[in-house]
């Protein structure tokens, strides 16, 4: 879902027409906005230049709810159309763009069918608690007390569980900032976050830029600083816009890389020093399939800096590759967000029968310890190890270091120019050769030319995929021009 | 869940801060209202004004949204806290306040326990189509065409689904009003409504005040006239107001009520000559246990004045009984409509297991006409006719036509003083002796001393209740004071 395209061609800001008083952050900011050319280092995201419609019987929003809908058509709905299927649609798209993990169907399908999975009493029947049913809580706190080993256990009431995790960037946008403001994002990011903080809350995103050349305090591609933290809440105060919080992903989407608990503890200091929230997305925190990353949850740390502005999510749609359960959930200590996000979960419920599967699921640690996180893992790394020794086969420069689902590849060498255009066309070449990747820039990354591949799926499907892939790149051999050295560089020590 | 208590004492509109830009349509709108006293016909809702908070690192709007958590916990969380218990707290209190079917659980878990609802299948494990999955949006178009008497078969490409119809208030609000834009809606309604398309929205309610008295163009007390709501929307017009649509629950909540084809016409015509949206939420239209009411959905008639702005919204909340499944649908032929809230549905998607029990429930007719919807209006009959005999017994006047889960109930004669606050202390009387129920105010009734009494329950549990406000009601004899004609004239011909 992370490949939404942009179109290309910006928008008049008068787009939203005269008449509207959308938020009315968004305007002001625009008037606000000096004129000089944007420092590298960050960037303020505004996902209404890139709209226009004319949807008539919409709100000025609506009609932005809607182009994000419709801009997603070519890459992920091309797909569903045009679906490989073995034996029915053996030409059609194979599907490595969007972060499913499609290797344990098996193992899920044979434990969700099992008969404690479905019980119908009357308490699930009727209206819950809106922060979920105590007996989930209850289930997730201890899961998470044991799967993040925290120091010590976590409390339910602590836990909110809604449909997911888009829902929850949806809501703690709303009850932690105000229309306008923005939370920091390390980019490149997974993209799908500029919608969930922005199409109910009105919440922007200040991107804060990361190289893939090592420089100065870096010590690996695409490394996050404390300095980098520095330059884009300067910047982005300097260009009149309140940052109201810090968003990190770990394990990292795209990067598939993950933050060390000092690391951690730095970005969290800078949090607190500028009395600013942090989200801490821990969704692939069990697909952390190279255990020598010695991989640590935020939960594990033995003191938060900030406890009341640290707010932790996690879900079952990576880690249990099931992201169509819908469950999501947030662990915080301020009672206040919980009780706010508890407030907004009316829109965020899911059902008390998928509750009840969601916490038998949770507490089955055999089989989560003995089967299936055991079985994942192998999944997972044969697959990447097929995937990065095609890679490398092909020459081709990538990061991944062993969690998540995804490479991050580096294809600037196949881009004639280094610009987005191209990266889309190339995009597009591997659409129009039936492979469906993810260009950089829909993760807001600032170099054109990485794409995210997604290795999470079985082998005869990555066999095609990447068949696919080294019929498009090797027909794309780089136009003359030398390249500048940063661009041939390949980053170091990632080729594992 | 209606029962939403809202603290009596105004906080002065300050309590924002100064600091907050929130929405800022409120803000404005405040210094634009004309200081003289409001009209009697309509009322402009504000969420904000009964508002005040500290949570400091909360949003305005977080503050706004804990607040509404917090408001509620006198009534719903006191009953949650000591819910009656035949066996094991024959004591605790009796829920006569939340709309909620329980006559039925036995033949749902019957149902849902089937071998055919557990089925466990990569797809329903996957992403889904944010609209919900084609299958089920086949069935639902199906089911809607049919029960729903539709002239032309419902097509499944203007249905989307998502976990409920609070969800699709909140997102409707959003797609088709701009901040501070608001809805017509006929008070007494459903006063949850007001979150709903506020929380996220930050979409107000202009209500169009019924009336108990039968006068004029009035065939029936809270009889709504379009000559009501063109005053109602002239007045908002003068305020500065912008309504952008108008709601209609039909049957409707708390009157138990049904508009007649020829009003709901008239309704649409008048919405048509404004150019308003009008969402139709018929979410007890399976709960019309009257047949001799004659009940006609509005997907019913034969054309529509203004497809393209009508919106029509159903759930299994009630019809099945089932609030905790978190269903409900959205029928509409507008397609911008439909993608605008389908991209907000990434926020309000139901588990793709979920989605095939629905779809299984919804196709399986033989259950529905010759089990549930027969046992369903029965034990509903009965269960009014037990309870409307004990009001009339007390000599006590309701209103009640033989649809939805409760009786309408006057209660005037037994506050010392017309006022919400005499309202309120009866309400609290009735809590204080262990039975639930909601008060007018919360319904936005601009008359105090009305009630909803929710019949939908257990004969013993009935039973205990009505005793309980017996007791309450004969140690409340009337003081003195002669009552204005108006307050003890018995609504016409509503004794069934």
């Amino acid at each position: 879902m992370a490949t939404l395209p942009k179109k290309e061609s910006r928008a008049p800001t008068t787009c939203l027409g005269l008449d509207t008083n959308y938020g009315d952050g968004l305007e002001r900011e625009r008037s606000r906005k000096p004129d000089h050319k944007r420092p590298e280092h960050y960037g303020v995201g505004d996902p209404t230049t890139t709209f226009s419609s004319d949807s008539s019987h919409l709100s000025s929003r609506g009609r932005i709810s809607k182009w994000f809908w419709d801009s997603a058509e070519e890459g992920y709905r091309t797909y569903h159309m045009d679906e490989y299927d073995e034996d029915k649609n053996p030409n059609g798209i194979i599907n490595l763009g969007t972060s499913e993990n499609k290797l344990c169907f098996d193992l899920l399908s044979s434990r969700l069918s099992q008969s404690d999975m479905l019980q119908v009493k009357p308490s699930l029947l009727q209206y819950p608690d809106w922060r979920g049913h105590l007996f989930l809580r209850k289930e997730v706190a201890r899961f998470l007390s044991f799967y993040c080993r925290s120091p010590a256990p976590l409390k339910p009431e602590n836990v909110v569980v809604l449909n997911g995790c888009a829902s929850l960037f949806s809501a703690l946008a709303t009850v932690l900032c105000e229309v306008g403001e923005a939370f920091l994002i390390p980019a490149p990011y997974y993209g799908a976050i500029t919608q969930h903080v922005y199409l109910y809350g009105n919440v922007r995103l200040v991107y804060v830029y990361l190289d893939s050349e090592v420089t100065g305090l870096d010590t690996r591609p695409f490394q996050l600083t404390v300095e980098k933290l520095e330059v884009a809440l300067q910047g982005a105060n300097a260009e009149g816009v309140k940052v109201k919080g810090l968003i990190l992903i770990n394990p990292q989407n795209p990067l598939g890389d993950i933050y060390s608990p000092g690391e951690l503890r730095q970005y969290l200091e800078f949090a607190k020093r500028h009395e600013l929230h942090v989200v801490v997305d821990e969704v692939y925190m069990l697909s952390v399939f190279e255990e020598s990353l010695g991989y640590r949850s935020v939960l594990s740390l033995e003191r938060l800096p900030d406890p009341q502005r640290t707010h932790v999510m996690w879900a079952t749609s990576k880690d249990f590759g099931m992201s169509g359960l819908r469950f999501g959930t947030l662990y915080t200590e301020n009672r206040d967000v919980a009780t706010a996000v508890a407030s907004l979960c009316r829109y965020h419920g899911l059902s008390g029968l998928v509750q009840h599967q969601v916490a038998q699921l949770l507490q089955d640690r055999d089989w989560i310890n003995q089967v299936y996180l055991p079985e994942n893992h192998a999944r997972l790394k044969a697959a990447h190890t097929y995937v990065s020794g095609e890679l490398r086969a092909l020459g081709i420069p990538f990061l991944s270091r062993g969690a998540g689902f995804f490479i991050w590849v580096d294809l600037r060498k196949y881009l004639p120019k280094a610009t987005f255009e191209e990266e889309r066309l190339l995009w597009r070449r591997f659409l129009d050769n039936k492979v469906l990747l993810s260009f950089g820039k829909a993760f807001e990354c600032k170099e054109p030319g990485w794409f995210r591949l997604v290795f999470s799926d079985k082998a005869h499907r990555l066999r095609l995929g990447m068949q696919r892939i080294r019929k498009v790149l090797t027909g794309t051999l780089r136009v003359a021009e030398d390249p500048p050295s940063s661009r041939t560089q390949e980053p170091r020590g990632q080729h594992i």
